[in-house]
Parts: C-alpha cells; sequence; structure tokens
C-alpha cells in the first residue's frame, strides 16, 4: 500500500491568507456596499514597466516565427539572464560567477525546491516572526524546526545563540513581516556562526531593492565568509511587480561544501533532472529589469510605494504607535494598540474602517499582538486607510 | 554541521543528453564545415501558433497597464484555465471536476515535484526503457527503484507481474522512448493491479495528442477504476510546442485517497506552500490551446511531425529494420542493425552521416541496441537524414 508522505498531517490547520481572504469575503457578503481597502497580502499594484513589456512583446514576437523560435531553455537558466544577473552583482561589488547564478520561477517556488539539497534530519532554523512557508516546507519534508523569537527589543535582528543551533538558517533581510534589516555588523555575527557550526543560511533576499539607507548589505555576499556558508534567493516579485509574472533568481557559491559534496554542482544535477528552464519569454522581460532604463522605472515605482509607506508611518508617529519597517522595507509591523492581538485589532480594522492588514500571529507565536501594514496599494487606498486608521486610533486611544 | 542531501552521490555521472551534447560538440569543432541534421532530443521546431500567440500579446498588454494587471494568481491555478481543461476532459467523455486539475509548469517540473506528496520509504516502479528523470528524481529521494524491462516481444507494453510490486508505478502511454501505447485493455491491467496493492500509478501523458488510432486511451481516466489510483501529468510541450514556454496540467482526483489522507488536499497544501502560482502571461497563453481555433492549429502541427515520421519509417521499412512508435508517437524506436549497441550506433550516424539520435542505453539498460529518433525537426532536416540514412543503411546492410 502506498504510503503518501504523512508529514501533511503535521501542518497547522489553515494557510495565513487564506483564513483572511474567509474572513473578509464573509464580511463583504454582508456588508456589500462598504468599500473594503486591502493593506494585507504583500501584492503590488503597479503594472510591469514599459522596458519590461518591450522585452515580453518581443519575446512573444520571437516565439511566432520559426527562424526565431526558442525551445527547451537550459534547465538552470538562459545564459543571456545568468550573465545579466552576475555583472548586476559584480557591478555592487560583488563578485560572483555567472554559472553561480540560477534562474527561477519565483523565491517562494526556490525557497521550497532547495530543501532538496539538505539531508532529512537536517534542522531547520527559523527567526520569527517570519514567512510562514519556512515552517511549512520543511514540515512535510519532516524536519525539526527550531524556533528563535525575536522582539521589539531587539529590533527583530536578534543575534545569534549558541545554546541554539541548527543546519539550516533562514534570514530575511529586509525582513517579512517586520521590515526590519540586518546590518552588515549584525549579519557578519550570523556568516561567523554558521561558518563555526557548518551551518548553510538561507538569505531570502526578495526585497533588498527597498534598501535605502547606507550600511546594510542588499546582498548576504557583501559579508566576509558568506561564500562558504550562504546561499542568496531573490525575486522580482517585489523588485520589478513580478508577482503574477514570475521570476526569481538564486546565488549558490562554489565554495559552498559540506561532506565534501558541492552544493552548487548539487542544484545543477537537481535542476537537470528536475525542470526544464523557465519560460524564455519571461527570462527575456526579467533580463530588462536589469538595464540602464529598466532600473531607473522599477526605482520609480519603488519610490511610489514608499510614498505609501510614509503616509501609513505619519498616522502612527502622530498616533504614538511603535513599530517598525516602512524605510527600508515595503512592511510596517506595528504594536497593536490598546494590548489587543493580531486577530482582534484585524476585525476591528475590517469591522470599523474596511482597511484589511495582516495580524502577527500569523508569523509565529512571537507575531502575537503585533500587525503588518503592507505598502503596496495604490496611493488612493492608501491614503484614504490612512485617513480611516487616524480616525479610528484617535477614537480608541 | 549541516548535510547534504547524500543521495546526489548515488546519481550516475552524467545526463544523457549532456554526455550526447558533448559528442556532437566535439564532432562540429574538428569537422566545422559539416551539416550535422539533429534527431536526437525531442525539441519542437515549428512556432507557437497564431491564436496562443494573440493570448499572449494580449495578456502582455494587460500587464502594462494598472487597470488589467495581475498579481498573485492563485496557486494551483488560474480558475480560466482550470475550468477550460477540465471541459476539455469531460468533451472527451471523462469527468472531473475543475479543482481536481492543477496547473503547472511543464511535466518535467511536475514529475519531480509530485513526489513530495509521498512517503521517502515508498519504492519507485519504472517500467523501462524509460524517460531518466523517473529514476534520476527517486534516486535524489533516496527511494529504491524497482526497475521492469519490457522489451520488442511484448511490443515495450508489458502486463504488470504479480511478483514485482511496488508503491508509485510510472506509466508513459504514448511511451517515451519507444513510441509504444497502452490498449484500453492493458492499461485495464495496470489500473487493476494499481488498486488491488493499493499503489498509486504516475501516468505520463505528455504526448497523448499524437495518438490517431480508436482503442488508445488519451487519459488513464477513461479506464474504470483509474480514479482511485492515479495521478495525471500532462504537458502543452508537445501537445502545442511549449518546450520553451513551459505549461502543464495535472489531474489529482479526489477519490484517490490513502491511509485516510486525500492526495488532492494535500497537493493544494503542497502548492500553496511551495509555489506561488504559473505565470499569468503563460496562463493565457495555454488557455488558447484549447479553444476550437487553437486546436485547429496544433492539429496541423501534429500532422507536420507525423509526416516526417512516416518518411523515416518509410527507410527503415525498405531497409528491413525493426521498430516500434512513429504512429501514435513522435518517436520512432528501432532495432540497431547489425547487432551494435546504441553508442556505437550513435557514433556510426555521427560520424559517418551526422545524424544525431539518442542511444538506447540513455533509457535504462534494456535499451541497449535500439536507438530513437525523434520526428520534431524540420521537414528539410527530416527528409536529408532519411535520405542519408538509407544510403548508409544499404551501405552497411
Amino acid at each position: 500500500m502506498t504510503k503518501p508522505n504523512m508529514n501533511y498531517a503535521n501542518l497547522k490547520d489553515s494557510y495565513l491568507f487564506f483564513r483572511i481572504a474567509q474572513k473578509v469575503k464573509n464580511y463583504s457578503a454582508l456588508h456589500p456596499d462598504k468599500k473594503i481597502l486591502r493593506l494585507g497580502i504583500g501584492d503590488v499594484s503597479l503594472p510591469l514597466c514599459k522596458s519590461v513589456i518591450t522585452a515580453l512583446n518581443g519575446a512573444v514576437e520571437e516565439q511566432a516565427e520559426k527562424s526565431t523560435f526558442h525551445g527547451y531553455m537550459p534547465e538552470c537558466g538562459a545564459p543571456f539572464l545568468r550573465q545579466t544577473i552576475a555583472d548586476f552583482y559584480r557591478k555592487r561589488g560583488v563578485n560572483i560567477a555567472d554559472d553561480e547564478v540560477f534562474v527561477s520561477s519565483g523565491a517562494s517556488d526556490e525557497l521550497g525546491d532547495i530543501l532538496d539539497l539538505f539531508d532529512k534530519e537536517n534542522s531547520a532554523f527559523v527567526i520569527e516572526p517570519a514567512y510562514p512557508a519556512y515552517v511549512d516546507a520543511n514540515v512535510i519534508a519532516g524536519r525539526k524546526i527550531i524556533h528563535l523569537a525575536s522582539s521589539m527589543e531587539n529590533g527583530f535582528t536578534p543575534d545569534p545563540d549558541e545554546e541554539k543551533k541548527a543546519d539550516i538558517i533562514y534570514i530575511c533581510s529586509p525582513n517579512n513581516p517586520t521590515g526590519a534589516v540586518f546590518t552588515k555588523e549584525k549579519l557578519k555575527k550570523w556568516v561567523d556562526f554558521a561558518n563555526r557550526n557548518g551551518s548553510v543560511i538561507l538569505f531570502d533576499a526578495a526585497y533588498e531593492a527597498f534598501i535605502e539607507e547606507d550600511n546594510i548589505p542588499h546582498s548576504i555576499f557583501e559579508i566576509d565568509g558568506a561564500l562558504t556558508c550562504a546561499i542568496e534567493i531573490c525575486s522580482l516579485s517585489k523588485t520589478a511587480g513580478f508577482t503574477g509574472t514570475r521570476l526569481g533568481y538564486t546565488v549558490i557559491p562554489k565554495a559552498l561544501r559540506r561532506f565534501n559534496m558541492s552544493f552548487n554542482e548539487m542544484w545543477v544535477r537537481n535542476r537537470t533532472t528536475k525542470t526544464n528552464g523557465v519560460s524564455f519569454i519571461i527570462q527575456k522581460g526579467g533580463a530588462a529589469v536589469f538595464t540602464d532604463e529598466g532600473q531607473k522605472e522599477i526605482k520609480e515605482n519603488i519610490a511610489y510605494y514608499k510614498e505609501n509607506a510614509k503616509i501609513l508611518m505619519r498616522v502612527l508617529d502622530e498616533c504614538g504607535i511603535e513599530y517598525t519597517g516602512g524605510v527600508n522595507a515595503p512592511y510596517i509591523w506595528l504594536k497593536c494598540p490598546k494590548g489587543l492581538d493580531g486577530w482582534a485589532f484585524f476585525d476591528l480594522l475590517l469591522n470599523e474602517i474596511q482597511v484589511v492588514g495582516t495580524p502577527g500571529e500569523g508569523f509565529g507565536d512571537c507575531g502575537e499582538g503585533f500587525f503588518r501594514f503592507s505598502t503596496f496599494g495604490s496611493r488612493e487606498d492608501t491614503l484614504e486607510a490612512a485617513d480611516r486608521l487616524k480616525s479610528l486610533l484617535r477614537e480608541i486611544l
């Protein structure tokens, strides 16, 4: 009798965003006249930029003609895109080779797939609050999870603790959900800790394009020693609005080895076995992001979201609400007023002012009493939400 | 110390198509003036059909405007595409629900990912000769592989053997590499065998669009009892030339349960954890394949490849070479002349007539002495290869 992977039974009942969607759906059914403003899930609202559209159109045209048609793509990524991305790193002073870059269908796909590189007995170390898929993907694989709670006191960027060791260490900076960032000095401590213990860091850099302050690394490979202990997973979802278009990239240095095995070589073998590569059309669109024109255009979009962040932060500042993020990140993570837990604050905002955010509890136990706003909405919605929020907070505080 | 997944060390040294590419590259370097005709890897040569191009263009346009822009897609597939595909099944008399269809980035991706549903202790049963990734993906997962050799004597469609049981059974029909097809009666024996033993069949239907004879099932769900023992994995790669555009779909019936777990529900959970769905643009292009116009256009392309098959089969018939496939499948699987093994015949064709095919040894031990031609090349190349092949065979036989 075929035995299913019974680890699925160990997953918590329902996925965070699904529960939120249900609550919003129920509210809408009962109040069809109310306009709901969504600052919940981190989905972008601006369309793809012009350079990307031009490249996508060109690629579709190539697929329409026999003389320019592209069949199977190389499994690890089209050479034109691997080189473009490696050049992007090299221009920023991080020296990696083209074949240390792998093209993916996006960070969420890659964060799941990449676990194939690790032994089932490895433990996974998650700094919480955290993106729920870090835990869930490892539960599916049957791994032991070690949780490290972070807090407002350590700015949600804790230092390593010699008493809490693990094999696979997740670090997300700029962080989802807290918007906190690891400075070079902070990140150096984790790199040294990983090298000392032989751990591997999975560095989730999906939000690096939002960093505006100096001394905040865009890549973990800006840190000495990271080449021997880290894999970096990146995405164009937030950088260039690719949430529904799907493209990401991963850097696996050749210097990353354990037990005489090369993670880079293993990943080549994994990809040649388990995929036939990412769509030619989408890779062409992705490459346009890294041109001068593309960089200029995506920076304008990021500036738009950052203005949204300022609008919301102004309200929180005025009302004396404590928060992190919003500066180097598209998320604002706030302490719920009046000691409310996150789901209670969620219900309050939905019922009273029809604003949807994300309860901190969805990101781990230590997220209790916190709440996340995404700044990816439209300007109009964000302004309207800020107004409603200000009125509500003034009323209840 | 992080332990890598040591199963990678158990993979055979180099991937079949990589070794072929190396041999061709070396030959080209020494003989830059010779024109090489490629009938090796199963990559298509015709461009995407008009309906697909129109749909892709429309989707890119939608991504360029704020009012029509699409962000995150549902993880299991866009509702418009799930419904379109389920309708396609229903029109052919196979009654499945929309939410039994999952959209994927292609069959090769899905064949790797889907193994996440199964316990690590499950055994995997591979009817050889077979697509090498069936074995390799299970080696990476550390599973025991049970090989069942098929042969010209049983038409490469063996019956189940009560002495050889396994948990996960791979069946590919029309078959890669042999081009053989399982009739309804043959497939019924495997469905009954799987139900009797509680096994799960992974039915690879990537080549179903090439079936032209009656009594050959396009879907395993045409067989009574399959809903409780099978998962069907499909692809638009060969059906509609999506090898480099990437789209596939998978049917997981709700009736498929083991140990009180639903494979359909587990896969929903897997997808919501491990992916953010397939590109909106590509899903729009894929949906166009299932329209009346799209079906008409892809059938013209398939007819083109079938004419290639006839051209090659004529030569083999004239020279008295035994083979399978070519009728309901885009592959021709021949017995090498003069008792040559597949790699020797490969070298002979490359060196003497500059025609590239695929040695049978690449598909398992029982493929020794066989050779695969793909019929996906251009008409000109196929005609030229057929001429050269005829001359060579006449000379050596």
